[in-house]
């Protein structure tokens, strides 16, 4: 058995209550000692790839850049969808080729991918069932503990992933972006992001695409936070408020989410129950200007 | 305060909002410097110690043969029930007296097992009402630092086990079962197990008795999985198949899950609410012979 | 980045879903290697300052004394609430200045107390809406790792709090409390603690504040636990018994918490339910004499 002091973070849909997620644990300290395992979420809504995704995107610049994710959302585990590590310089990823490394890839240089065809590097039985425990874990395992990702299997030109919804720029300069999480407080976040706060200002750093209706990134930026209407569902929001208890308790307001996108909470409350609305749901950003 | 590189694994139906299975953790950690402590579940239904000893074995063969396992499922605590810890080949527990290892001594030699009677290895103040933090817990990381199992107080010849359901073989071939685990996706796990592919085939391999009602083993092994048909409940289900996304969506299916044994699922739903059938339900597998 | 063998704790009201707290994990370590995190709870009830400081006495006195602390229930994030760090001789606490720390300063002696100001020990852009990411983790991280206390910002003088809710001895005797946490199981934790057995008595050495109706503590202990009459809502319940297992299921009893407190419960069942009681509710201690 080998030895390390690394990092591999688990990111699954398999909940708390049947002891898969400790099995994993059991799999990856038995090949690899001292390493660390850290629960991201095991509450993934069941086959939610782009939930998972999301997660990824909002943890895995706040890991060691020597940390290994193993993300295990897999509604197609024993079909013949492939098994991936990728490598990029923030990060090792462990998943199914199914578009759960979408965010990552989008913003990450991949300097390695490859599909898990080694079967060195998984348990001696592999069921059709359970490949978080028989493949995902073992490989985990085996990056944390020096085991290089090209030794994994057959490297990989192409990786399955889902267009990153981003911002696009309208016909008099209002930004358009969707609804692309909810958390567990009911929270909508967006995908306008990143969004920096200067002072009062906003400064837009896009995180992904920019597409212009004219095709040209025309928005002038920054712009003051008080003078930005938000449409969401038939609702218009005034201002972009820095945080949840600027807002009497009941009340509607956008603000900046910690993970630097444009977020629509209800104080104390729970704005997806509100509005009756989730993921994929339209969100407009204008600038008032005096 | 000694040091270790082992595992204590925990078991418990405490749930995570209160903090008692974070309290466990810190009074491992207080006397045993080092252990890595890896929650197996906190989520076992309050009281239900059948649920708790499947998930223990489902788990335990995935952790280092040196790894403790604690598990704290306990109606009767505070009461005359005995605390128990049993050594094996394949790990130690630690646990209550009331059946809740019957899965691992019914595959597990038993190598010592004692009463914990001996105060020195508890919390000099121990309530009637949380013995997992006072006396489970201690034990627990006193044997995973050094400690040797029959130190911990007085032999045991005779432990509190159930009677774990197997496979009895029925006149005209047929194997009958029962539902054994319902997990948080639905799924019935049933006491038909363990099952192993060969290539199309599947091969029976008992994981418990098996009772002949002829008094003999007369099934003839291995068998094609799509000649086999499954009764629970009024359902018929044709054939058993590798995995989850080999059915449509909707469609009740027979499969062979992740700890070898017989299940009935429905691909992207939830079998136990579909079926209105839980634990302790019959289950026969049939191999329709042309 | 510096390294440890210390702890540090979470306790949050993040929920396990989203990866708020698997984040905190990251940030800890990407700062302090090796030092363990255990998570005390992520599903305080959101924005529970009382529930959260409840956990954390219940909690804290079982880990080492030099453990880290964190606690992150804070309503006002974002707002002019402080930030605060506190060093008792049994444990250092990072938390919100919102009285979460009230149990802990009722029973600790403080032995440094700051806020904190100096951004060198956050991450480099701290957020509107995560300080749990951007402040509370990386304080939490650095002072495991060494970093003294006194180092983080601005000694505090004073520091907000509220009343922890004590025993009140009545006129005739009687011991007035209330409810001061309801656990997961419906269980009705009261103020009226320490309740310690002697044999078949039990001792008082009360916790916090004994308030004397006269003005003086004129209880006479120990008593004998049989003879105590217990008055929550409209029921009446006879005598204290040591464990859930002493009274049939579904039978209302009262017997001495984990925490040491007088504890009401629902054999099997739920008590807050059946009694349609929360936190805040009124329970008298009466001590029959023959």
């Amino acid at each position: 058995m080998r030895a390390s002091t690394g990092i591999v973070t688990l990111t699954t849909d398999f909940g708390l209550a049947d002891g898969y997620a400790g099995i994993m644990h059991g799999v990856i300290r038995g090949i690899c000692s001292g390493v660390v395992v850290a629960d991201l979420s095991h509450q993934v809504a069941p086959q939610d790839v782009r939930g998972a995704a999301y997660l990824l995107y909002a943890a895995y610049p706040y890991f060691p850049a020597d940390t290994v994710h193993c993300v295990v959302v897999d509604p197609g585990v024993g079909t013949s969808r492939r098994a991936i590590a990728v490598e990029t310089p923030r990060g090792r990823f462990v998943a199914p080729d199914n578009g759960v490394l979408s965010y990552v890839l989008a913003r990450e240089a991949v300097t390695a991918a490859v599909s898990l065809t080694d079967p060195r590097y998984h348990l001696s039985r592999v069921s059709h069932t359970f490949h978080g425990r028989d493949v995902f874990a073992p490989v985990a395992a085996h990056l944390a503990c020096g085991i290089s990702l090209p030794d994994l299997g057959e490297s990989l030109a192409r990786l399955v992933t889902f267009t990153v919804p981003g911002v696009s720029v309208r016909s008099g300069g209002a930004l358009g972006g969707q609804v692309i999480h909810v958390d567990h407080f009911g929270n909508l976040v967006t995908s306008i992001g990143q969004l920096l706060w200067r002072g009062d200002d906003l400064l837009l750093q896009p995180a992904f695409s920019v597409v212009g209706e004219q095709g040209s990134e025309q928005e002038s930026l920054p712009f003051p936070a008080s003078q930005a209407q938000v449409h969401i569902g038939d609702q218009c929001i005034e201002g972009i408020r820095p945080t949840y208890g600027d807002a009497p308790a009941g009340e509607l307001l956008a603000l900046v989410g910690s993970v630097g996108h444009l977020e629509i909470a209800v104080a104390g409350g729970n704005a997806a129950q509100a509005l009756g609305i989730g993921v994929g749901a339209g969100v407009f950003l204008e600038v008032k200007r005096p």
